[in-house]
């Protein structure tokens, strides 16, 4: 459980309140590079840790991430015409750049010195791995831009994609990364024994803090002399990073039919308290891995994220709380523990279905939830350094950049320090 | 008119209000039996009071009503499985059974002591007469289970309903004590003399205080030297019962095929401050009465609640106030005097038209009101006897278990109360 | 920009505030003509400065407006049942005239006194120019009835129609007496320097302050060594009156097929602070000219809420926020400057675009704001007037019935005020 008050400063991320300050510390996705497909194409609504924002892909391609109304009188920019590197209001025709800047004032006399003194609130912007981040906080703190390995895997060998969620961050986040959970939610058979995760429902955790989060080892029973071992990655503010079950998984394939050497984690980036923009992306280990786009859709549709399961022009999921994911009962009844399909629609169900922001005052938490625990303290120790002036833990990409997870049943004796110790090093 | 104070402390039924905890000391109806149609079946949302719940019948046909989210880390048990007699969460699989005991924790060690320690929240249920019964107040001021006439005759001798509401609890309560509103709004023939209750239209009522409410007389004149004597029992908190017109009736029937010797009646279960459950029992005198399962959906399709005008799969009426109650404004003008549909379709559309929560500080009462000025009394005093630790009215069953009202046109100088003696005591 | 205790004061219309006191000292708009078709008709809703009104023509064809609960028990009116020259509420039958004096109470005795102790909550009104006009403000406080020029027009040579915009009335007005804003958002071709508006877009702005609010006169080169003039009139609280290009335009026709002698405006009237009913009126210049009713439609229609914008049997714009007025972005790169179809479809999508209620705390305001910058001055120093129990400016018909807007291409070097000064004298 937390204190109404701790609970209070994590789950708020509005300008000025301790969370909303934290997250003004990092690099944040804003959109995906798709979303804005061509220069000078029509402008975008992004709504970020609470602020209505404009994008907009200039004629040089560069992103502009501005204010969502115009300075002059509050016109909405999102009518505006994007054109000659710049984004016009239709209003009066005031025209700003990537910078904010005024560039033209139609209705002023030629000569007003009113354009140079008007600016356009502007974030900043940089873009890859197939994200627009930008940095919304005070500009002498603005940390190094994002490098973690996905986002160098070439394109051939990564998919990223995104997903609305109806709930604040932190519940979502804590379904991430929480692996105990994936013992019943996901896709497991009722009362089977045979399933990796379901063999030994009781995973040992344990945590180890590091300087861009932590990384946490889940141990489970797999029998046949063997344990199951889960290495996560958790990259503050929020991101979480897993592996699939390696090659020398014997039986890991029973419930899964895309354990195939891949990585994959997500990224939730809060529209505002109460919904929240979940970033997925996927790679593959190496070079010697190679995936066809019809590879990445199916680890997609696998998700509950595919194509015929979102609402076509959106990122909302077609199964979702309007219609309670449209749960089965009889396949929960029969089959898996929840009745539905799709592995995040699982997650989706369970975490929305807790309401916008979880009264974590009401909770009763067990040995399981120790890497939940653990991130709490450390996003309330990162609000507290924000508050005195320093940089957060896991803003410095060098804290970062070399990292990756691991997933795979060794033999029960084996220690996987020994074992994964090359593999838990990026190779992107 | 009520004090604003009064009006508050009556209309409020969350946790810790007056009201809230008055209505906290009786046996209020959860939900229908039907909602819940088979053993291990899919769990049910219910919203009481203003909490949010989980109802479940077990593997032993007993019905379980539970928090709505998981102790642990509150997560939704409406995603739960219903199994072996238990709840179980979806999320990390600890199971609940219906006294809120956790009988399964599967994500801690085998043997820890967590188990014994976690609860849910668990209200005692009672089944009968088609209904889910619950009380929601401290252990030590239950009182015994309800015991209605209605609920004790038998199936084939009667029939329960419900109907979704869109406001709070007292106004439509106020409806359904109301008799000289029928005078108007119920398929009167605009302008008529002929009908019973249009002939007079301005009862005289008699209100008599008793343990578990009142009942109250009203009497019109009708004509040829006769009079029509309605005895109305208000049983607290939100019960009203009713007679339809015996067989000495000589004209009622002109306005009404289906005035057949029944007694019919509501209970308002508050969902939230501005939303109820509107509880329709219908049953048959005695057993030389028999009505086919035909006959009563007759009467609800009289009473504009039947499957027709009823959203499929649901509650909710199709005439409602999203639509205006489909009000036939030329009907209106030539036929009845609301051009609606329906006897309870007439009801809604002046109880929720009235707005979510009446202000009573803005009333100017009237003679006609005086049942429900005195159920506004009872109701404020009873709130203060919880207040002072005691049982309110009308929570002991003796109190009521015997009663029944009754509906008939009398000689002009016939002393009802000798001729109806034996008629208001229960005969099931 | 405006303080933000100014912006308060203006924007808040509901009884109390002062810009509420304010408007309830003018004649308001409260419904269309044409709303109420018929004597003994269905009773309409009608909202108004945040006030739940019920209007009701009544068997003498007078209109009644009154509160939208009946006084008893707070029934709504809207169900009454409008006959002999009141409003019978369908719950007990109690039955009011226009003036809200209760003229039957059947639920009661012959002869209570009740029936003449209550009173029911009426507004005067008066009906001219196919408006239904009311007064919301203290009786001894009332001006006399509104008499604006084109309620004097013939039927045959004026129009009227209303339509729903969600948004404060304040930047709905301030849009309206906002010349430079055509420049760009009306139909402009892009980049053209032909149309008239296009081909001088930085206005200048003279505004002469009167007894009813101000006229102002926006001057744009023309070329050819002429200048297009725009008289535009104010009149308060918030009316706006504007011509068309008079005859001797030679090439304004260009952007507008309906560029001929009309005289057009539209009065604001706040349902409650977040929205608004506009009533739009066009009339002849005099009698010379005639329009047939497809000519008025047409202006209806290239305005963008004629029948075919509108979504049937409503006044509500089919092209609307929901749907972002259908914007077409391939149309505002290649032709106009905002891609939307519809005069005053491109109007709403900037004011509603804007939020609820504009921040003006948050402006940056140009030379080409001097009109708006004028209004809310007056507007403020309208709402001390009612505080010091004053009538407040353009309460008194007087001080605008003569008067009218005009628009054209003069000689550079005209004196428009020469020019001008008969033809911004009513004519009709």
């Amino acid at each position: 459980m937390l204190k109404h008050e701790d609970n209070e400063r994590l789950v708020r991320v509005g300008k000025g309140t301790p969370g909303g300050e934290l997250f003004r510390r990092y690099w944040m996705p804003a959109c995906l590079s798709e979303e804005l497909p061509e220069r000078d194409g029509a402008p975008l609504r992004v709504r970020l840790l609470g602020e209505d924002l404009i994008a907009f892909r200039d004629t040089k391609g560069d992103v502009g991430l501005v204010d969502a109304y115009c300075p002059h009188r509050r016109a909405p920019m999102y009518f505006g015409r994007n054109e000659e590197c710049g984004l016009r209001c239709a209003y009066h025709g005031w025209k700003f750049d990537k910078h904010g800047d005024c560039v033209d004032m139609p209705s002023e006399p030629m000569g007003s010195p009113l354009k140079d003194r008007v600016k356009m609130f502007a974030y900043p912007t940089y873009e890859a791995g197939g994200v627009v981040w930008t940095y919304m906080g005070p500009k002498e703190k603005m940390p190094a831009t994002p490098d973690y390995e996905w986002m160098r895997a070439p394109a051939s060998h990564a998919y990223i994609s995104k997903t609305y969620e109806e709930c604040n961050y932190l519940q979502a986040l804590e379904g991430g990364l929480d692996t105990a959970h994936s013992s019943f939610v996901h896709n497991i058979s009722v009362g089977s024994k045979n399933a990796l995760r379901n063999a030994d429902t009781a995973p040992r955790l344990d945590v180890n803090v590091t300087d861009y989060g932590y990384n946490y080892i889940s141990t489970r029973d797999a029998g046949d002399n063997e344990k199951y071992i889960r290495v996560y990655q958790y990259v503050m503010p929020t991101q979480q990073m897993r592996g699939a079950v390696a090659k020398w998984d014997k039986n890991g394939g029973a419930d899964d039919p895309h354990k195939v050497p891949k990585i994959d984690g997500h990224i939730w980036a809060p529209i505002d308290d109460e919904h929240t923009w979940v970033y997925n992306w996927t790679y593959a280990i190496d070079k010697s891995i190679s995936y066809t786009s019809q590879d990445f859709e199916d680890f997609e549709t696998f998700a509950g994220r595919g194509k015929d399961a979102t609402i076509p022009g959106t990122y909302f999921p077609i199964r979702n709380k309007a219609n309670d994911y449209l749960v089965d009962r009889k396949v929960q009844k029969t089959q898996t523990y929840t009745g539905i399909t799709g592995i995040n629609t699982q997650d989706f169900a369970l975490q929305e279905g807790m309401g916008a922001i979880v009264d974590r005052s009401r909770e009763f938490l067990g040995s399981t939830d120790k890497a939940i625990i653990t991130m709490r303290r450390l996003m309330l120790e990162a609000t507290r350094q924000v508050e005195e002036g320093a940089a957060p833990r896991g803003s410095d990409p060098a804290s970062y950049r070399d990292i990756r997870p691991y997933d795979a049943v060794v033999p029960a004796d084996m220690d996987w320090r020994v074992a994964f110790k090359d593999l838990l090093v990026a190779k992107w």
